[in-house]
């Protein structure tokens, strides 16, 4: 028979998400009457922008015409939804990415998985702990870590600490590594770095020879207005980052796809010799030979994203889900329970009461108040003790939830 | 600086497709003038049928309802979609493949690119020479082979020649490997496997233990009834091969993205100490860490494709394109070119006159006839000699292609 890849055999469990649901269909199951809040998968709710859809509609249309049919796209992503990027959300925060330093991609998670394919099977990654479950499982399939301890830490991965005593922001490793995976605002913290606390991640990678791949999916949700937006309003970040974004959760396109990775031209790596090699070059090697583009009409619907209508109407539904967070911080903070995140993110980061087990939580919750959160630890070792609640849902629901909350949990 | 993936610098040259652009690109610069006829990449060119642009409008306005949105899906697909291919593939030819096994993806590409990831590093492939350079170059890229010789045969890897003396069907490899990358109808040379050839390659790779990867992209345009579609008509084949499937070709699909792949239940290969391990286990943790399913108003268009309406289009559509493909054929035999394939399959496999090299038969296509074509080496050192072209045009265009290859190369 066929050898397989043995590093799949060392992942730990199932995948996060899977695993909620296949306890919250069990649950479902024997609870056939109960009506479930889902909080869990942090999913938007809210409907796909009129203008988005307005623009899908219109490709379509456009892809039923002799004149107007387009087959393959460019790998890369069409020249117009690069430009409007770079324009709308780079150029207009003063900041400088190229059109042909975006690559469109069907989504962020895609995106994020598939990175370290353009780094060797030697380099050494840090991430931190709690951590969105993708950085770390792609690089145990890829070979780069040995088995899973106990706590589900892997060999040969440097886990970055984010505790209550740091502000859940890492400090960087103490010895060098190749790649940095960080994510702010954070999932599933909610998190955020300043300027201060990026300049010093910037400096070290640089100082280091380390590469920074900064997740700045939740970048809509930062409300604060002196903090940074993407890692390239850092000086001195287009040497040492790649910057990933998502349409997912500011434009609703979580069942739609798509996103884009920024790699600047000046970014290098080395190769076996120690000769310096763009990894601008190989990440278009790789769309070349593995991705053959995103739908074309999810590319136009991306697109309508950054006119002033489309503007508007994600603005709109970022303030409900934010009107949301709030809500779930008043509610627990009123509950006694200590809360964290929910004010430049979409996630309420909430310490579990009297220090119960994040699963034993999460059961809990479930049972207690038909709620479904994600519990910390599926997020890494430090995550335990923690529970993620989303923002990500309707207003009555997300105040039912509360009410629920307060009857199962309150004094 | 971070380390990179070495294995990347191994792969010859750029991808095909960019490096024919690339001489397209010089050639339209120096004649702004020339109406340049595009054979080469094999892009459809009908419009994308109205029952699919109809299940996609009705999908996002879908999308634009508080009851109707969807945010994630499944990642595997969405059940009506698995259900809709299980019975219009498969049942309905008398094949037995479960909704479950089938994986929906944005495209095939993708799928032949990504299958080899849950393969061990270690695991041997074998690949029809010429062949669809996607199966050999993320085998380079993932380090499953050494450089590239002259010819641009990577070390490691097993090339089994299609020649016009096996009748471009190759022969199963001499030694045992691991996997084997097979496509029929093929690309590029048209040649199609029938149930007596596809019977022997399963008899030997159940014999030796190997995967048979069967990229059956092209299966809409077989015309003669007798021949399988499907890798799973033959006997013994769910223990021994993976099948992929793309709405590309069929239905104009290259642009909107989606595909699918078949991993049988009781396939399985081994791990290290020699137990046996599931294909289909593999495929869905990969699936589930590594993307977020396709895009929900292009998995509605692509369940449109199974309706008697989406069915009597893509078959009228076959039908313009393998017209093309006999016009191709008749035009190039009257002209004394040897020309094999577009019978089965809408690419024309044609020997270039006088013993050109495919490259050079390239630019004086493009410079005589302003005909772009597929240099054949591109496809592999058996390739050399020969030349595609693709019947994926307007009418009109391939019977003035055609005119002009006569003015240009008639005698």
């Amino acid at each position: 028979m066929a050898r397989i890849n043995d590093n799949y055999l060392k992942l730990a469990a199932g995948y996060l998400f899977p695993e909620i649901s296949r306890r919250v269909d069990a649950f479902r199951e024997s609870h056939p009457d109960a009506a479930i809040i889902p909080l869990g998968i942090g999913d938007v709710v809210l409907p796909l922008p009129q203008s988005v859809r307005d623009a899908m509609h219109r490709a379509v249309d456009e892809l039923g015409t002799d004149e107007g049919f387009r087959g393959y796209g460019p790998y890369e992503g069409y020249d117009f939804l690069r430009e409007a990027i770079a324009e709308g959300d780079f150029r207009s925060r003063g900041v400088e990415v190229s059109p042909d330093e975006i690559f469109v991609s069907d989504g962020s998670k895609c995106d994020s998985a598939n990175i370290q394919e353009i780094f060797a099977q030697s380099a050494t990654i840090a991430v931190p702990d709690p951590v969105y479950p993708v950085y770390v499982d792609t690089n145990v399939m890829a070979g780069r870590t040995g088995v899973a301890d106990a706590d589900g830490r892997y060999q040969g991965i440097e886990y970055l600490p984010c505790t209550e005593q740091n502000g859940f922001l890492p400090e960087p490793p103490s010895r060098p590594v190749d790649l940095v995976y960080l994510c702010f605002p954070n999932n599933p913290t909610g998190a955020v770095a300043d300027r201060a606390a990026l300049g010093r991640w910037v400096a070290w990678a640089r100082e280091n020879g380390a590469v920074l791949l900064f997740d700045a999916a939740y970048e809509l949700y930062i409300g604060e207005p002196e903090l940074p937006h993407s890692i390239y309003e850092i000086e001195g970040a287009r040497e040492c980052a790649i910057e990933f974004r998502s349409f997912s959760k500011s434009a609703g396109f979580t069942g739609v796809r798509c996103g884009y990775v920024v790699i600047p031209r000046e970014l290098e790596g080395r190769d076996e010799s120690g000769r310096a090699v763009g990894l601008h070059g190989l990440w278009a090697r790789r769309s070349n030979t593995k991705f053959n583009g995103a739908s074309y009409p999810v590319q136009c619907g991306a697109a309508a994203v950054y006119t002033d209508a489309g503007r508007r109407e994600i603005l709109a539904n970022r303030d409900y889900y934010m009107a949301n967070a709030r809500q779930i911080r008043q509610g627990l903070d009123e509950l006694g329970f200590t809360v964290y995140g929910g004010v430049n993110a979409p996630y309420v980061w909430l310490k579990t009461p009297g220090g119960a087990g994040s699963w034993d939580f999460f059961d809990a919750m479930l049972e207690r108040a038909n709620v479904v959160g994600t519990p910390g630890a599926g997020f890494g070792a430090c995550g335990e003790g923690f529970f993620r609640l989303s923002a990500f849902g309707r207003e009555d629901a997300i105040k039912e939830a509360i009410d629920r909350i307060r009857q199962a949990f309150g004094s």
